[in-house]
């Protein structure tokens, strides 16, 4: 009995769920999704006006009204958003992970800023597990074991040109017969295409016995010179699953790579250096099992962004010629290691990779950053930022890129500063300052008594002070003013921030002219770097469409007052994003996805490096901006207006 | 100035040598190729009759008269005789070693059997070097090392693609600044090429301060359960530079394959056994070096074939299931390993190949041997046999191949004779008898008194006793002849071939019925192995147009009476080819040559094993073979005619 005027019915597969459901032609995409069970995000409700349900057409025809939430990239790229598109065709649907996991792999810091984070790529793992039940032997089938178990891989999976890690070809009579002929195999896919059209050739990196599916996880870290940060990851969640973060050992060795490199340089030295990273590694590790209950055996990748001396050294390799002119790393792409050789404590048949490098100073931890950022996906003119004692400087979109590191020294960091404490409970951080008295307003860290000045707070106090023209634009104090807070010390000029008697150390904390000065330094290195790498790549100044701020000390400055001191461009706030540890941020996604890794290996192709170290403009650029914000008015117009202001209305309460 | 009714000239470029020479059109290639300096080998000295001066027109078109030196396959693939052929257009020639290098890839005794060897194939051995000179690093080209190497490789060599081994990249910064940015690297090619299209990946091994291209060599080994033959190879001029052969270490711990099995169940049996054979191993390097004044370090390849069993020994991998049913070994294609993690004292980077196996008693030695003799290259309906303990058996061509192995005991090898010694000084190898008087006349290695028979003496024995009719066609002693010869002993009816006077021994040297039956036992386990494979594969019986014999045995082997007692099949004796150790042939040209090594790896998958051992086929046939030389005297028309013959006239004398 056929009903009569029935719609012809499609076919709609989604993927990464394997979910097929048929549908009346001209359904919405998002209902046929809902209809299947497959979740997708779509927070509006399917308005269109969120862009959250935003997925990829593999293959087949949709109808799609177009919103301004969909670039045109992503419309190149075949991503449409579900709620918008009518199912014209049999279709195969991607729902990347943004879209399917309601954002599970972004931390909540990184939500709020998802905008401009890397999207539309596909949840495929370098890491995969396959499960596999094979007939056992008979005389009329007596292949060898590995020509079973590959064959076993190609009828179930499609899984063809794998290449076979001898520790698998090792363990595998015995692990075959263990499990009964019912086996997980775990693969990883090590090489980038090495050229279109070439097909990857994953490896064969380890058999288990049984159904070991459902325990799959790996490990993504940032090793920074400063500090290391770990997570574990749910490779079929697509989530964090622990979280830690611990010392750099190799801090008591030295607080900057120029001194790291320089201990390598002694007997044994480069082999201490390399133990002491691998072990913080090594106990960031066992916190995050202990965390999670997770089970060493069960963790079986191993993702490390860092800069090229921190990537150089945990590997053995000599970082001497990192330090000497014309400073070249060892390598821009490192292989692939087995990450027990270097004396990580995990399962044998772990791989580790390292992001690739673009230079001595411009490392993986900066590409990760970026891939992480999406920077590469996007034609928006971005300026990415990575402030520290070594700046980073990245300026490009989705065509180009051009990179360059400036050495700004330690004060971000409280170096170089008469009390200047790395952030933690008691720093300084905010500081205002009432106009009409010249007494100030601090804010610390936790809320405890004053015991010193943190990056931030420097930036904020020497804006404050400049606001309220207690510095004058050359940083120099004015000796003249109405109030004891200003007074002469052992380094000259100085301004009382909080009395001995309010303070953790029971004596006063003063910002002097020697801080102001060694900041002004700082900030002058990284705004003539921005400047230069501008003017190399042809950009007439700092009109920045985006600019993306990366590391734990970029997420806690004030961005204004950051602008007013000279160290950020003076552009609309909202131009501005932080994204905290990019590094991080980076090495977790590309251990979800392999077309992101793929990214990183263009990125860093991609990424023309600068050398600033000896060139004659930056020297130039880094003179005309120690000035408070610049010796060129010009370049910071809204600052300039406001100090003009200031200037004519002193009463104006200046705080932010 | 002009001249006038010049021919128009064309290039015609040879490779490997990489030389162009102008011609006229219409030239004599083998007169191009004298002129251009390029050495092909003619013997004939251009006149068609000889052969050797094949090469392959790999682009442009010659005009060629066809001679029946030139096979159907040849020409289809593109190869000519030079002397035969006259340039026509540009062209590109490549001249195969064999033609090239006056064979100086082949021994002695290879040469007079190279028509049945592997042709055709081009000198490019999976070991390579390069040798670049490279811009040290300045401020404006500051790229990493490593991508500085790979750049020049590039540029120079158009070497792309290759994967970059982390040895290599840990001793990098020091060799590019010792060998002052001038370097020779190695390259290696592991996999085979996934898929028709794919570009191979090489391995980048090594890296060595300055040219050291002079010197490159590789070792080939054939790992036999008794004995180890290893070869030097000089990988540039494609020579044998020295070769070794010893007695496997493991030899104390059992005989054959069954007890080394067995022995491995034993706790460290299996190390205790890998340790035996590595130090063989190790003994033979030291000796291949000692002879021929080469140093380690410029040894960087080791290719190895063997039985299954002796491969996975070798690799350390578990025999268990080799002799167990239904006899699965534990893999069919071994990955490269790095062989000093296996013992073996070679350099760090050098890897060790295996040949692929194709089943538990087929091995890789097969394989090995198959591609050696170039059996794949040719229509010709071939029988491969490599007759021992174990014998294998293979049938095919270019098209389609079957193997089988059986169990024929130790008869061949002397073993299970009551007077039975392996082939040494003193061992009976020749016999003839005086059919008037029955009296024997003796051959022995070297020529000493007699000790006692070896495997070849015995089937020249037999043959001669059933000629002379002193034992029946069921092998059983006829007991009536007028000699003191045959005579009752402890084990029955013998016949002695030395009087105690005459021997080392100071014994009797007899051969007893139980030896007969031992040997014949041997016979019918390989007759009927090669019968049922051909029944097997549907060929009416054992019509082949060539039988190749590999394995130092078969060498020794007398055709015409290995006939006679019904081992080999009865055709005429021309068809018959010895190749020797056709392992170690095999290992050495897959050094030479990386189409051979993907042509080692195509044939074991091309071939289909068929199980005999519990086959109810084989075991009727066997018990039909059982007899001498058959029970089927149709099946060895020639053999049933001389014995009718010598029936009817007992005075002819039969020596051979």
């Amino acid at each position: 009995m056929r009903k009569t005027a029935a719609k012809r019915k499609v076919n709609v597969h989604f993927d990464p769920d394997n979910v097929d459901i048929a549908v009346e032609q001209g359904e919405n995409l998002l209902q046929a999704a809902i209809a299947a069970g497959v979740r997708i995000h779509a927070s509006c409700g399917g308005a269109g006006t969120c862009g959250t349900c935003k997925v990829l057409i593999e293959e087949g025809e949709v109808e799609t009204t177009r919103t301004k939430r969909l670039s045109e990239e992503e419309y190149e790229q075949g991503i449409r958003q579900a709620c918008q598109s009518r199912v014209l065709t049999d279709l195969s649907v991607y729902v990347p992970v943004e879209s399917r996991l309601e954002r599970a792999v972004l931390t909540r810091e990184e939500k709020k800023v998802s905008q401009v984070l890397a999207t539309g790529w596909r949840f495929t793992p370098p890491l995969s597990k396959f499960y596999v039940e094979l007939p056992p032997p008979t005389l009329e089938d007596n292949t060898s074991d590995l020509s079973r178990l590959l064959r076993g891989l190609r009828q179930r999976y499609h899984l063809s040109n794998l290449s076979v890690d001898f520790s698998v070809v090792k363990k595998l009579a015995k692990t075959l017969r263990e499990g009964d002929w019912r086996v997980t195999v775990t693969t990883l896919v090590t090489a980038v295409k090495p050229r279109a059209g070439d097909r990857r050739r994953p490896r064969l990196i380890n058999i288990e016995p049984g159904d070991t599916r459902e325990k799959h996880y790996s490990l993504a870290f940032d090793i920074g010179t400063t500090t290391v940060c770990g997570q574990l990851l749910d490779l079929n969640r697509g989530n964090v699953v622990a979280e830690s973060i611990a010392y750099n050992g190799q801090i008591s060795y030295g607080q900057d790579v120029i001194t790291r490199i320089a201990y390598c340089q002694r007997p044994g030295g480069l082999k201490r250096l390399q133990q002491a990273v691998v072990s913080t590694i090594n106990d960031i590790i066992a916190e995050l099992l202990a965390q999670s209950q997770v089970e060493l055996e069960h963790v079986g990748h191993l993702m490390v962004a860092g800069n090229t001396t921190m990537t150089q050294i945990l590997l053995g390799l000599e970082p001497k010629y990192i330090r000497l002119a014309p400073y070249t790393p060892v390598a821009n792409f490192f292989p692939p290691v087995n990450a027990s050789s270097l004396g990580i404590k995990v399962n044998e048949h772990v791989y580790l990779f390292t992001f690739p490098a673009v230079a001595s100073y411009v490392g993986g931890d900066i590409v990760s950053g970026v891939v992480g950022a999406g920077v590469h996906q996007r034609k928006t003119l971005t300026l990415f930022m990575d402030i520290g004692t070594n700046g980073e400087i990245v300026i490009g979109n989705s065509d180009w890129m051009a990179t360059a590191s400036c050495s700004a020294g330690p004060a971000f960091e409280g170096g170089g500063i008469k009390h200047g404490i790395v952030a933690s409970e008691g720093a300084i951080e905010e500081f205002n300052i009432n106009p009409s008295n010249l007494e100030p307003e601090l804010g610390t860290i936790g809320g405890a008594k004053p015991k010193g000045i943190c990056g931030s707070g420097l930036i904020n106090i020497v804006a404050g002070l400049l606001e309220a023209r207690v510095i004058a634009q050359n940083g120099k104090f004015n000796p003249d003013l109405p109030t004891k807070r200003v007074r002469r010390g052992s380094d000259g000029y100085e301004y009382v921030l909080a009395w001995a008697p309010e303070t953790q150390t029971g004596k006063d904390i003063v910002i002097t002219e020697v801080d102001i000065d060694n900041l002004m330094r700082a900030k002058a290195a990284m705004y003539a770097g921005c400047q230069t790498l501008s003017k190399s790549v042809g950009l007439g100044g700092c009109e920045f469409e985006q600019v993306i701020i990366a590391g734990a000390f970029g997420s806690h400055i004030n961005i204004e007052r950051a602008i007013t001191i000279g160290l950020l461009p003076d552009l609309p706030p909202e131009r501005f994003v932080f994204i905290g540890n990019g590094s991080l941020l980076g090495a977790r996604l590309t251990s979800f996805s392999t077309d992101l890794l793929d990214d990183a290996r263009r990125v860093a192709q991609m990424m023309t490096n600068f050398e600033l170290s000896e060139n004659v403009e930056f020297m130039n650029n880094y003179v005309a901006a120690l000035f408070l914000p610049h010796t060129d008015a010009n370049a910071f117009p809204t600052v300039s207006k406001r100090l003009a202001e200031l200037a004519s209305n002193p009463e104006q309460r200046i705080n932010v």
